[in-house]
């Protein structure tokens, strides 16, 4: 008799998003005249850059020719991206990561699940606390978890790293030493930034101890300080520590397009053993490549014109993070985030839980936003907003939070 | 210090294509003047059709607009797309299977090496013999598979089903019981194809030892003869033992495209759980859906013209089968496939080993093939041939060879 996968079963109830969409659903189902706004999902919502689109019909229109159609890509990418990319996002910032050592893929959700599968099930991961779910939970599934403790909200077996005002919403270097250390900077859900020493501290760490960094960067596009880093490379040291995770989904609008990529610099080792091979042949055998058109869309993003279009993108969004968070301050809010980051950090007012802000603001406001508390133990009594909805949208919503 | 996840240390050498396409590259460096025509990986070569084309021009104008711009895809799959192929390629042959019963990807390589996800280690698999090697490869990842012997060219707890001429290219049910049995038919490498009555026998089979059955069908299109199965569900009581993989590669031309879809029927179930929960809680924890345009020219290919257009191509590339079926025969080989699969499987002359006919062919022949060992110990002494290249080449090829 075949056996399941038992650790799926510790999983605690359904993915944080499911939950909301099912009770957005049932509030406008009991109140179909109002107009709700979404500033909950950290999905953009502007259109794609004309560089963009134009490239994405180019090359759709190769693919309608025997002479320039294109089957099965590489399965580690197209060598005209994975050279934009280390061009672009490396060498022009200084920092040595070679096209080779980058993964092109279909997203970062799918990288930050996947990247587990070179690890034992044997290691114990550190995560900040709050965090984005994909981390833990695909650990979970993997094994690597221990637990749910119910009472506690977390698992038996992970070192949470609470990142609350207490802490200026940053991990403070754990007690424990963890063998696997998950860092995203700027973060979601907190929207808040680290400077490069205090990544360079994550580093030395990471190497003093034999740790590896697996370090998300989705949101670099919207960092606006001068001393917060772009790439975990910017710190000495990281290629002997550190995998970096990319997306083009925030930077670029490219959540429905799906692009992203792994760094994994050749010289991370365990034993004599490359990250960087086996990763290789994970992506070998159990992808066949991003699509052509959608890698050429990615090409299309470093361009000058890409370049242009994709900053004006960022900036809209930012103007909005100004608007939610000037505006909530006039509301009296206690709010954080927003200046390298498109995600809204506010305290729950009344000591309202997580939840019951949501409701709140969802029954009075017709606004969603995310609990904090479904990001982890420490979330409890925070909430996040987006500043990926339209300006619009977003003048609205804050004009409702404010008469609430 | 962190743990890498050591069955990969375990894997022999690297994966067949990329041993092909190293030994094809020093070939044609060495002899820069030869025309090499490839029939060896598996990779279509004619242009996507027009309706498709159609399709993603439209929706990339789509994602050039606000008003219609798509975000984030239902992990899952778009309902468009779920309802197309649940009525093409189920209801309308007589087949019960709902449109949430079906999961889009980016594949069915992703696909059927994430599969195993949702299982113990603790499962054992049986695979034919010669395989498509992301199967066990990916098994061998997750520890399912027990030690390499490099003497049988195969693992240790692994039960491998010979397909040989012996057995008429079919497996024959294992003495010892199977926890996971993977079948792909029409075969890849083989080209051979078993009826719906044999594909019955497993079925019972399964269901009677509490075995599930992964069955891979990315080449139903193909199928000529009316006794051949399209879906392992035409068999009764396959939703309660049998997950479906299919793929848009074969019989739409989306290799570059990348467009699949796995079948999970809420019968099939271990103890109380069903495996269509344990696939969802992965599909939406480590994948964010396939991109917009991909799924729409998905839902194109069922469209009138997009059958029409596709049906074309697959009619083009089995010309080109029975061409270099006939052409083989003629030289003397002994061959088969060829009829329900774009593949010809042909027994290497004089003794040969597959990759000294490797060899042989692509320095007299100029052509490159498969080397039937490649999919497996019982592969050795065969040799795989596709119908996948240009009419133009398959003919040159087959002359070629004729005059070897």
């Amino acid at each position: 008799m075949f056996k399941i996968n038992d650790n799926y079963l510790k999983l605690p109830g359904s993915y944080l998003f499911s939950t909301i969409a099912r009770k957005v659903s049932a509030f406008q189902e009991a109140n179909p005249d109002k107009q709700i706004i979404r500033l909950g999902i950290g999905d953009v919502t502007q259109p794609l850059a004309p560089a963009v689109i134009d490239a994405l019909h180019a090359a759709v229109d190769e693919m309608a020719h025997a002479e320039t159609f294109r089957g099965y890509a590489p399965d580690l990418g197209y060598d005209f991206l994975r050279n934009a990319i280390a061009d672009h996002d490396y060498r022009q910032r200084g920092v040595d990561i070679a096209a080779d050592e980058i993964f092109v893929s279909d997203g970062a959700k799918s990288d930050s699940g996947n990247i587990g599968d070179i690890f034992s099930v044997d290691n114990k991961i550190a995560v900040c606390d709050p965090v984005y779910p994909v981390y833990v939970d695909t650990n979970a599934m993997a094994g690597r978890t221990g637990d749910y403790i119910e009472d506690k909200q977390s698992w038996s077996n992970v070192i949470y790293m609470p990142c609350t005002a207490e802490t200026n919403f940053a991990p403070q270097l754990p007690k424990e030493t963890p063998d696997i250390i998950y860092l995203c900077f700027p973060n979601n859900p907190t929207g808040s930034a680290i400077t490069k020493n205090e990544l360079q501290a994550w580093v030395d760490y990471a190497n003093k101890n034999g740790s590896v960094i697996i370090y998300d960067a989705a949101y670099e596009a919207y960092i606006s300080e001068k001393d917060v880093p772009h790439t975990v490379y910017e710190c000495e040291g990281a290629r002997t520590c550190a995998i970096e995770l990319r997306s083009f989904s925030k930077n670029a609008g490219f959540t429905g397009v799906r692009l992203g990529f792994t760094v994994i610099p050749k010289d991370l080792k365990c034993g004599g053993v490359m990250l960087h091979s086996l990763w290789a042949r994970r992506h070998g055998t159990k992808f066949n490549g991003a699509p052509y058109i959608v890698q050429r869309a990615g090409e299309a993003v470093y361009s000058e014109e890409g370049q242009k279009q994709t900053n004006e993108q960022i900036a809209y969004y930012m103007n909005n993070a100004k608007t939610i968070l000037t505006g909530l301050k006039e509301a009296g809010y206690t709010v954080s985030g927003g200046v390298n980051a498109p995600y809204i950090w506010l305290k729950t007012p009344d000591n309202m839980t997580s939840w019951e802000f949501f409701d709140h603001l969802l029954e009075h406001a017709n606004v969603v936003g995310t609990p904090g508390s479904g990001f982890g133990p420490s979330g409890e009594g925070y909430f996040r907003l987006t500043a990926f909805g339209s300006y619009e949208n977003t003048v609205a919503a804050i004009d409702r939070i404010k008469k609430m």
